[in-house]
């Protein structure tokens, strides 16, 4: 596990060290991580990356190396860097749980503790839960994309960097990918992984078809020959349907071919056309070659013969959205004892922060689908034997009623007085739980473009607060 | 140092293990590391992660643990693995000096090693070098709009997480930035690292001006405060200008101030305004929020009053472009000795791979100014006493000559038989070689948009063997 302790703005320090030098270090406060945009300007997110934020919080710890190179800076006091060597997280932490589908301006993540301590965390806590769960929701749109065709993570060549590529593919594959090529990833996260043969095996032999024999000879049961090399029709195809015939002539069952070139609708037409008529009616049809959800779906709609996906770069990188807008806010400060709720203003409505100490519920239907989210002050509560109306906190005069629903709330202890709360889930079962999730969303928040906005309303208590706070700094 | 040697794709180890299985593993081939387009759209790219690649090929070995991960896949013989355990690289490779600029089609890296290394390193080197060569030449271009302010790095919490963020800011320095506010990298790479203070430090205290005189009392000479928490013109600015004062009664120089929303251009005017006023005319006006070198150069032209450029989510993740495609291609096989060049054919003119074991060079006129590259074959060699006449690969036609003229090699021992050439150099001594290539360019090269086409043409060796080659592949 490496050391993350220094990954954080230098301003983050130059304030914690302000903050003690004011002696006010130690005030009890509260910071929601939120975003206000979702990923890939889709109708919802997919919250990931909860564990490695966790694995980072349980070895926050100053050595001594870290603690020489803050003092070069020249910007800290040697007591403040002495206060540091002890540094230990001992507050609370709330976080939905990991694969949690969200949506804008509610807290994913509600952090309780001193202020030097919560301020210290925000940046690594936002760089590791945006991008996997950037990813995972790129992925999810991928897949939602390939109507459950399996979706294969190939991007690690173009992700950005080899943490990037390896975490990407976590994220990836929680968010509904069925593999990745990365071997790293595959190790590290027990996930599945694929891969068979590049171009440059084929080039290594004298022709093509030495090489797919060469191929099919060495994995006989797992003979996927990539048909692009030369000619996909006058060559790949017809020498891969000669490897098949000898497979099957020896009790082999061939995989199938990957096309990763040219017009990905004709020629796999033609593949399946020429693989039908040789009674290879199952074997898949990959394809690649700069897939996202876009090309996949535009090329289902057209009737390719396509029934298994390699996407690369504009899944590992979420290349025309490649960041989610993560901030993490103050919402609430204790001084001398007194619970204070925090607003952050701006010329932008959008861009109000919600103040105090909150919690989230969700709101389901009778049939388990996701209607609405409500965001409450933490002492707020919901009698599921009453009906519930929740009003827009903008068009106020919009509102809408619940008599037969169940509630969940999202926010769940991930510390304790610095105690971890977390258990450990593969994968695979948080891939499953994301799965879930989806199933409970109407699909009109999946739709890839102009998806329906998801309503996240605020109890009554909450929006009067923050009513109340906006109009007291109207003139400031 | 974490070991990677995992970090690969599936494919090239089954490949590997079929080389093996075909005793044809040790044949030395030659793989070219090239890119078809610039980084960022633009007219260049500065190569960047040569030292992490170096790292990576010294580190590389299957652990223990690795290999029992292999055999867990069932895919691999146990001959096999057991030669993996001894892996250990002994070939060739040559690359550009790291911050070297260099241009689409031509190697940036050669590698001359028996094949199932040449194979396995293929993955990571190119996740490696993609990612860093793009952060470089994004900061290369945010740092050409900003005319020679500094620009600082300040994305990390948006970078496609931790790793990204930290190797991300390196390679922004590299590529021109002054300074980042990701302390990890400060401490990693020894470069200078920036921050003072957020809107949640202003929030804290009751007042906009007690958070402000609380940050000028413990830092009364690193002053630069964050004036839009509330509102600029009518808080934030009269509030700082009155720290100021203060500061300056006691004797130091306040630093200046930061703006993070709003309209730029009027707010930085305005404040500059007030601050000349009152005799504070070399303050610092640091402006972020949601800049690239579009933005930077728009308001730079529209007469902003912006002096320092705090660059974040738009750097870091190089949003409207975030990949840069290198790939990895065989250039040539040896087959019981013999020297066989190789050629990737694509219906795609411009994805047809410049066969054979190639040298660049590239040729300057008398100022200093690079005028074009030259890839030759290996045994060529370029006599600077005669005059050059170079000629456009598509448009033969299209000749250029040189008399008065140097030329430099470009690609450059890395390893050599497995053993490392490389002499580590500091960030801010590749920054200053990177300042030195741009100044080699000719500013039409360097455009935001539609930038002028560098010439990388072929010599005439080289030039018959991939016509002839191209020639005799014709009708496959």
């Amino acid at each position: 596990m490496r050391n993350l302790t220094l990954l954080t703005d230098l301003y983050q320090l130059t304030m914690l060290n302000g903050y003690f030098e004011k002696n006010i270090h130690e005030d009890m406060v509260i910071f929601d991580m939120f975003f206000r945009k979702n990923a890939c300007n889709g109708g919802y997110t997919i919250v990931c990356g909860i564990e490695q934020f966790v694995e980072y919080i349980n070895n926050i710890h100053f050595s001594e190396d870290d603690l020489a190179y803050l003092k070069s800076l020249n910007l800290f006091s040697d007591k403040f860097l002495t206060f540091l060597k002890d540094f230990k997280f001992t507050g609370d932490i709330y976080a939905v749980e990991e694969g949690t589908i969200m949506f804008p301006n509610e807290p994913i993540l509600t952090v309780k503790a001193p202020l030097y301590q919560a301020q210290l965390i925000e940046t690594a806590l936002l760089t590791i839960i945006n991008f996997q769960s950037l990813i995972a929701t790129k992925a999810s749109r991928v897949c939602f994309a390939a109507q459950g065709d399996p979706v294969f993570e190939f991007g690690l060549r173009r992700a950005q960097g080899p943490d990037a590529g390896t975490y990407g593919s976590r994220a990836a594959v929680i968010g509904g990918c069925s593999a990745t090529a990365n071997v790293l990833a595959g190790k590290m996260f027990d996930i599945p992984v694929v891969g068979t043969q590049a171009h440059s095996w084929i080039q290594k032999f004298d022709t093509e078809i030495e090489a797919f024999k060469a191929y099919a000879d060495i994995y006989p049961d797992k003979c996927l020959l990539l048909v692009d090399t030369y000619n996909v029709l006058n060559s790949g195809l017809p020498n891969a349907i000669k490897v098949f015939k000898d497979l099957r002539e020896k009790g082999h069952k061939p995989l199938g071919i990957r096309l990763d070139s040219g017009d990905l609708k004709y020629l796999s037409n033609q593949c399946k056309d020429a693989l039908d008529k040789e009674g290879f009616t199952d074997v898949s049809i990959t394809a690649s070659n700069d897939l996202d959800e876009y090309t996949i779906a535009s090329l289902k709609a057209d009737g390719a013969s396509v029934n298994s996906w390699g996407v690369g770069t504009k899944l590992i990188t979420s290349a025309d959205s490649p960041s989610l807008g993560g901030v993490y806010k103050l919402a609430a400060s204790f001084k001398n004892g007194e619970f204070e709720p925090k607003i952050k203003l701006s010329e932008d409505p959008e861009k109000i922060s919600n103040p105090g100490y909150k919690k989230v519920f969700r709101i389901y239907n009778e049939e388990n689908k996701a209607e609405a989210d409500l965001i409450m002050l933490h002492n707020e509560s919901i009698d599921e034997s009453k009906p519930l109306t929740i009003f827009h906190p903008t068009y106020t005069w919009k509102t809408k009623s619940f008599e037969n629903y169940t509630v969940k709330e999202l926010l769940k202890p991930l510390f304790i007085n610095g105690e971890c709360k977390y258990k450990h889930k593969s994968v695979m079962e948080i891939r499953e739980y994301v799965s879930n999730e989806l199933n409970s969303l109407w699909e009109e928040y999946r739709r890839l473009s102009n998806p329906q906005t998801y309503k996240v309303d605020l109890s009554r208590d909450l929006w009067y607060l923050k009513t109340k706070m906006i109009d007291s700094k109207k003139f400031i």
